[in-house]
């Protein structure tokens, strides 16, 4: 029996690959490129995380991420039409890996005996650094550094968790503050079109 | 006296390299950010495998890469212009480093302990991790997940060499089978025009 | 009190951040984006290293490039307009910390024992690295690769740090030997526009 975790888990894996598989869709990419950009948009993040934190990455001691990824190329196979009417549903699946993935990403540093500040960093690399390398693949500009609140919802996602740490709240506790703020932090901003300020700065290259 | 395996070692990184050198030098790189490219090319899938695998890359106990990719460089100097008729010597050279990088990844994730399905990604990830690191350097969307069967050829070479496992054949007829499949993948993909089907979807951005 | 070195250091970070923040506010990236890319140009090039190193990244053990990076952004914010006539004061700047990162990457390797053929990359990749990571997140050709003596100045002081170690001087003259040359290299192949040449090929994609 999966734990709620694991389903959580499963199904911001499969939102992500969605959204790799989609975006390189588009550029034309085959089906076995669009699996590769699917698979390191799911596990990217917390692979970069893994390899800083210096253990082993998650994916290559469990075959589920790449089956999970190869269930959301069927999907887009098959569903790719009715996609575009999910757009919705998927921004809320998105939402909650980005939730989910910022939540493990800061309890695992913690657990390794990291400062909180290090743990927050690895929580919002581990929720968007995989979109980053995604980005990088299909040969865009990163989509999170210049439209929306992302990877600032992980950090004030990672925020809270900190606040709840050092008032004596239990992990279970924070864990969970920590991800239903980031939900309702990129919910939000997404919802009133909150964006962050730019740099005045037009400078040459 | 070098062996066999590392002769076709030095093959592959040298034909490595000049891919590397070749798309670098027409996009007006200089000759030390060729030099870069090409070194890059040719280790930067074993590094990032070396990397996941926790291990040290194999570039830096072994300064004959650096070498190889010298030579390399100095060869498209002096026969630039005659390269133009060698790519299909060029593309042998390179398909039998893609085996050959196939056969060592595999290899040595399954000697550190790892399960086959690990091994056969580690396996792919040496062959074609360098060309997809080239073409970001280069600012182009990755070649590799949108024309001819590439990695995809190493996924299968990494197949035959779990069959040949599991079947008991012995890790040495494993390992020339699977550099055999790999190559000849490539090369009957190319010549016959096998490409993997592009998935429906004409997504917005 | 800080030691010498380290205000070296938090210069290098400094001008190394402003780098990367400029660029990133040319291309509308909002604060958040340009915070992170400024802060991926000053740590990037150490990060690589100390993951090839197997050893922790120096940016994990201590808040204080976290912090310089943030001034950094405050400084650009601030002074956005007047920045461009302090071109000559960055390069000045920027250059030190190419020097100085370049020091560092050569005296960690060879502290932990690595030939110096890898010392010199090790330390090429510190200086130069950073501005790579920077350019593919900002989706333009890395520029070390095409314009100017950049990483080729951090393969020369490493040179000068081998050849000082080898004819017996101390590990203290050896690191400032390098680093001027370094820092000498960089300033005078900008002031006469020493350029590498390129390779003559122009190959087809």
């Amino acid at each position: 029996m999966p734990t709620f975790v694991q389903i959580l888990d499963f199904i911001g894996t499969f939102a992500f690959a969605i959204s790799g598989i989609r975006l390189a869709s588009a550029k034309r990419f085959d089906w076995f490129g669009a699996y590769v950009v699917g698979f390191a948009t799911a596990v990217g993040g917390g692979t970069l995380r893994d390899l800083l934190l210096d253990v082993t990455p998650g994916w290559m001691t469990d075959p589920i991420y790449l089956i999970c990824t190869a269930l959301a190329l069927v999907f887009v196979a098959v569903f790719g039409k009715l996609l575009i009417h999910l757009n919705n549903t998927f921004f809320i699946f998105d939402s909650i890996g980005l939730a989910l993935f910022t939540v493990v990403g800061v309890g695992k540093s913690i657990a390794l005996g990291y400062p909180f500040w290090v743990a927050i960093i690895m929580g919002s690399m581990t929720g968007a650094a995989g979109g980053v390398i995604r980005d990088v693949f299909i040969n865009e500009i990163p989509l999170i550094f210049r439209k929306e609140i992302y990877a600032m919802a992980c950090v004030v996602g990672g925020l809270a968790y900190w606040i709840c740490t050092v008032t004596g709240l239990g992990s279970y506790v924070s864990q969970i503050t920590c991800g239903i703020v980031v939900f309702l932090t990129r919910i939000l901003a997404v919802k009133y079109k909150i964006c962050l300020p730019i740099l005045s700065g037009k400078e040459e290259n």
